[in-house]
């Protein structure tokens, strides 16, 4: 394709995406299609000859469309959000034109270098410590997900603990942490019985400092080599928050490497009335993740990880073969991020978070954050004054968790009804809500935070869920 | 950023990138800065206020254009080539204007059913087995890098062992095999000792099957557990092919996963006249990777992964968490992309693919490779009539591996020759090669895949290079 074509098909590209985030709202929130629909009604095979881009266009409108479940929907309120700006697509798109490889440092020193600044820029919005700096012993690197970002602080935690007798290893979680750091435990090939889950509060389900301090001096006992705790700052079931410094003093008392998983609530820090969330990391993180793929504007993938001291890491991850060698890397002037990664390539995605910093300012992100919280609170207020629903008590961030009471059934028969009303709201194509579960009971999750979301988006979800309660108390199928 | 808003900038965008595609050739290819240059060309703080979008680019051509290297350069001829084109960079903006997960089917049905399909499209194209095909017991997914690709096949390969003794599984790669395996072994929590380098015929620096059916004998003699051996078809250094199907027999003998790195020179089986490359893929391989990131005009990242059996893999990654609970997956009908990689999110990056594929069709991507193995054989053929200079005999895709001679020097002195000619020829700036070592030798690496790359860049690229070895020959430093 030649630069001029691509001028004339990248407009039609642009436009394309800009009629369809003005008629976003239109569609159906989650897709409807049935399990091969999609690859049905495109072809088997692939074109023997070149076809024109306006065939992928119609395609996309005919095929793929119907197929997409739309995470940018102002009525998207599942999972968490992963919502995405006009200025990170379009640092993404030049991401894309430049197809540059950051691998090392001389491959392409402005990919590092812009990367190194915007962690650094991200780290003094949201109040961290200045130990995480890439100008100090520390340092930022963006990853694709929170899933990696904390296999590499695992793999470093396990470096820290003294690298071999990993097969002595243990690592504390909660029942509550994200799935992603069992993967990664396996993936280190660290086996079940070294993932210790550390029990939690039943009501905040916030991790047990004394419980882990007590687990980690019985593994001490037996000859185990306690590595890694993980702490959680918004889990991703309920945004329970774990206890950080308690559970800091203890990982301090082992001279345990303590990664902090922020993923979808650390942005949030960016408004300082939040920043009581990140009490204890200052004092006590080894490692920290956030994504500003989750709910800071930037599309997929970014993923922020910072550690308090690179060396682990390094040592950890680091292999030069003869063809990565350069003047640059041996003078240790510069960062070379491949060393950060499990990945040797990298795209350049710095560009991206720099282009959404640019754009919003920290006052434009503060106001995105502080009209989901609001909104969120607001929801809950709804749900919390209509006596046929309970709501979890905490929710300092987009996420409610709710349930309808059900008076008559039991635990289980309320859980397969809840279950039912979540599809039959979801299937209706006006809100998508996803669902948890806490002790025996379903909840349902509604978390606020697409780009387009509007009060009336949220009022509208509030009555589409009260009138299905209705219908299912009047008449019980 | 509202809609309009981004039709407008994101105009702006696509001219920038129109623009800089059709001047490229006017930079200097390598970037000249030094260390830290960039970074201090920008302000040291995050900003207050959002900022006007051509503020960013702005600086994108004052700042950043100085400090990126010219991946896409007709004259970039160093590392291998990751190639992007029109259709690649728009159907990457696509996935990023949808900004719709793939994590499971149900989060974005087409997410995964373009990706299924495109990738047995790419495997018809390349001729893999039928085994390969995501309709069959097999399937194939698209990771970022064939780093992580390796990672999970690895992850695959220990689980179909017998998972807990991964303690004395072990692992064969030779000298030239990539640099990630050894890192994908150390992940997964394999010891040095775990890893077998494989001798190499010492011309063809091929994989030597008798060597590796003696370690192997030898291994399971000693109690143990021989999990994977990684044949590559063109390595990273010299784009050597190792012996896949005799390699393949003493896999087979002893029940090991072979995994097939075909990470740069896989996609050239596109080609009939090339499809040899992949002898014994067919009857022995377990999982092949390769890249269309690197020589298929698909911007990074794209890396291919194909696994004969995706049973032992998604045993090897899979975790349920409630919230991930759906029908669709419960069903067993479809498939759950997170359990084949590392993430749990996904980006859509079959967009990219599939528009690559239908823009040029089969034919156009034959011809894409054609002309650049076309312009390797010129290339070598310069060098080899010019007794100053000594070429590696095999070359069959589009790296040249090649020395000046120096009659006069020892073989220290030559190497530092050829690396100070190498380093004077990439900060002309006029083109940019890397380089490797075989034996004692530094030898220049010249990779012709740039997607602008034509005849007079190779044959300007080949004066450059004879008009250094005038000067030092005439005038040794």
């Amino acid at each position: 394709m030649s630069a001029e074509e691509f001028r004339k098909h990248g407009r039609q590209v642009v436009d394309w995406i800009a009629d369809y985030l003005a008629t976003l709202e239109s569609r159906p929130v989650r897709s409807p299609v049935r399990p091969g629909e999609v690859r049905d009604a495109l072809p088997a095979h692939p074109p023997e000859h070149g076809e024109p881009f306006e065939n992928v266009l119609a395609d996309l409108d005919r095929v793929l469309l119907p197929g997409i479940t739309h995470w940018q929907h102002p009525s998207f309120f599942a999972y968490f959000p992963a919502n995405a700006s006009g200025p990170a697509i379009l640092g993404d798109l030049l991401s894309s034109g430049l197809g540059a490889q950051g691998m090392v440092w001389a491959t392409s020193p402005a990919c590092t270098e812009l990367e190194s600044l915007v962690v650094d820029w991200l780290a003094e919005l949201l109040g961290l410590p200045e130990r995480f700096r890439t100008d100090s012993v520390g340092g930022g690197v963006i990853q694709d997900t929170a899933s990696s970002a904390s296999l590499v602080a695992l793999l470093a935690a396990l470096r820290h603990a003294g690298g071999d007798p990993a097969r002595r290893c243990t690592v504390y979680v909660s029942a509550e942490t994200h799935s992603s750091l069992e993967k990664a435990a396996r993936i280190a090939g660290l086996g079940t019985h070294q993932v210790r889950a550390v029990g939690v509060d039943s009501r905040t389900l916030a991790m047990d400092p004394v419980e882990l301090a007590d687990l980690m001096a019985a593994d001490v006992e037996a000859g185990a080599v306690p590595a890694m705790v993980c702490a959680t700052i918004g889990t991703t079931s309920t945004t329970a928050i774990d206890p950080v410094a308690r559970i800091g003093e203890v990982c301090r008392a082992y001279g345990v490497w303590l990664h902090v998983d922020a993923a979808y609530a650390g942005v949030s820090a960016i408004c300082p009335e939040l920043r009581w969330i990140n009490d204890g990391v200052a004092e006590y993180a080894d490692s920290y993740v956030t994504n500003p793929h989750k709910w800071l504007l930037t599309n997929f993938d970014c993923s922020v990880l910072w550690l308090a001291d690179r060396t682990p890491l390094i040592e950890a991850l680091s292999i030069l073969p003869e063809y990565l060698r350069n003047a640059a890397s041996a003078s240790g002037e510069v960062i070379d991020y491949r060393d950060w990664q499990i990945p040797l390539g990298r795209r350049f995605r710095a560009l991206k978070l720099w282009s959404v910093i640019r754009w919003y300012g920290a006052e434009g992100l503060r106001e995105h954050i502080r009209k989901d919280v609001a909104l969120a609170g607001e929801f809950a207020g709804l749900a919390a004054a209509d006596r046929r629903f309970e709501v979890r008590a905490d929710h300092p961030f987009g996420l409610v968790c709710f349930r309808p009471v059900w008076p008559d059934l039991s635990t289980e028969d309320a859980n397969t009804a809840t279950l039912a009303l979540l599809e039959r709201l979801n299937a209706s194509g006006a809100l998508y809500l996803s669902h948890t579960k806490v002790g025996e009971n379903v909840l349902l999750r509604m978390a606020i935070g697409a780009p387009g979301t509007e009060r009336r988006h949220v009022h509208d979800a509030w009555e589409a869920i009260r009138a299905e309660v209705d219908v299912a108390t009047t008449h019980p199928r």
